[in-house]
């Protein structure tokens, strides 16, 4: 069992991956994709006139804020254009895809934090109407009946909240569970960084392996989305996985190449 | 079983058909939702700078024109926005609805119809480009496997080529192959009117009861989308299924009350 997430800020083909996941299924691995649309959903708050806001947690942790107006953008970028986009091309290429939501069957659900303190131009404050939250339990059974029957899931956020409301979660963090959950041997995280840099502005100065003990400093490294990133690959070892690479989406053949060392080992 | 279709239109509330949704499937029927997203799509259109525009075939048949941005507005609507909705209000009233499009799984297959003859304004025209199509064939395997699991399956256009690309395809039209390839005893579409209406102004002129062998007439006498239920219905009937109810989706309970009779009744 192999689970791939795939970034989704700009400049991230889709083709390299797509070709990858139809070569693995054909040799018969049990793989599913999540995927994020995270330019794509900037590019649609703009273009709706409901720019994009991002804020920051106390514990420094940025993330998109997400009012129920900004919720219904989120979801025509991930689930309406993005996970289509994927399924469509999957499909060209003889793959059985499905795409679902975290929603669709329950399958990312979570609790909704409504209220959140962010601290915003060096301002603590207080944001009430966030439709936010972070995947706490996955449904198996559907994933599993799918791929049982040759199904291969394409993934996305949102998830839903256990009063059936629909949240924004992260989808690094959710693929992470979701890799936990299925007891999957390993977990790839390709965007649009070669892997972990000790310098961020460096693409040369990649960190190959962080040994499970080394997660911590790893974290106090990591810079902007890459501190998910770690935090995803940090609970889904704790959950059961053997290891996590973080790849390199614009690779020709990213997911192979994760597979075959390239990028940032964690175990 | 029992495939419903609520029509996309504006003022179609979604909480009426959820809860009757949710009280039939606690009964144990097996029941299909399909549903549209016109209005939706022609806002969203409208609000991204490219507004919707519709030709009507030589046969008289209305329809989008749909290039490969329209494409992917059209997604946005209905996979994206629509969709979810009904499948939150499903998930918030206790139903274990999986929202899927046309193209997950090939659920609706059809042939892409890239070149239409069209009348615009008066003049016969050929446009390229268009990703339209009709469904032709039905993954019902895959829907059996959900509703055998006590999924509820929420569907929705587009649906997908032979050729692997994504295709608008006329929502009622597909509901009625849907319901056939299932051997549904029943589908309900339902919309914005009370029915089939004698004179289109005049909601009090409905018309309760189509004899199977009276669908010319009922077809000659449809306006506008009207007559895609009427083909959708014949095509139903065709394929075995027991009876179709034009229903409206304005009532409080409006699958409860299509089903005990209100709205047309076509046998």
């Amino acid at each position: 069992m192999l689970v791939v997430k795939v970034g989704g800020s700009q400049g991230i083909p889709l083709d390299g991956v797509c070709e990858d996941v139809r070569d693995l299924v054909r040799q018969g691995e049990r793989l599913l994709l999540v995927h994020g649309a995270s330019a794509l959903t900037n590019w649609l708050s703009a273009a709706l006139g409901k720019p994009p806001r991002f804020v920051t947690s106390l514990s420094g942790v940025e993330s998109r804020y997400t009012d129920r107006e900004t919720l219904e953008i989120f979801c025509m970028a991930y689930v309406g254009k993005m996970n289509k986009l994927f399924v469509e091309r999957l499909q060209q290429l003889g793959v059985q895809a499905v795409g679902l939501c975290g929603a669709d069957g329950r399958i990312f659900e979570g609790e909704r934090k409504a209220v959140i303190k962010v601290v915003e131009n060096g301002k603590r404050k207080v944001l009430r109407d966030d439709y936010t939250g972070r995947v706490e339990r996955v449904n198996t059974a559907l994933l599993t009946l799918l791929l049982d029957h040759g199904y291969t899931p394409v993934l996305c956020p949102p998830a839903i909240s256990y009063a059936g409301e629909l949240i924004n979660v992260d989808g690094d963090r959710a693929a992470a569970v979701l890799a936990g959950a299925l007891r999957a041997h390993t977990l790839l995280i390709l965007s649009n960084v070669p892997g972990l840099l000790r310098n961020v502005h460096d693409e040369r100065s990649l960190i190959p392996h962080v040994p499970r003990a080394e997660l911590e400093a790893a974290l106090a490294l990591a810079q902007g989305r890459m501190k998910k990133k770690i935090m995803g690959a940090a609970e889904a070892l704790a959950q059961g996985v053997k290891r996590v690479v973080l790849g390199d989406a614009r690779l020709p053949h990213p997911i192979r190449q994760a597979l075959s060392g390239q990028g940032t080992r964690i175990d």
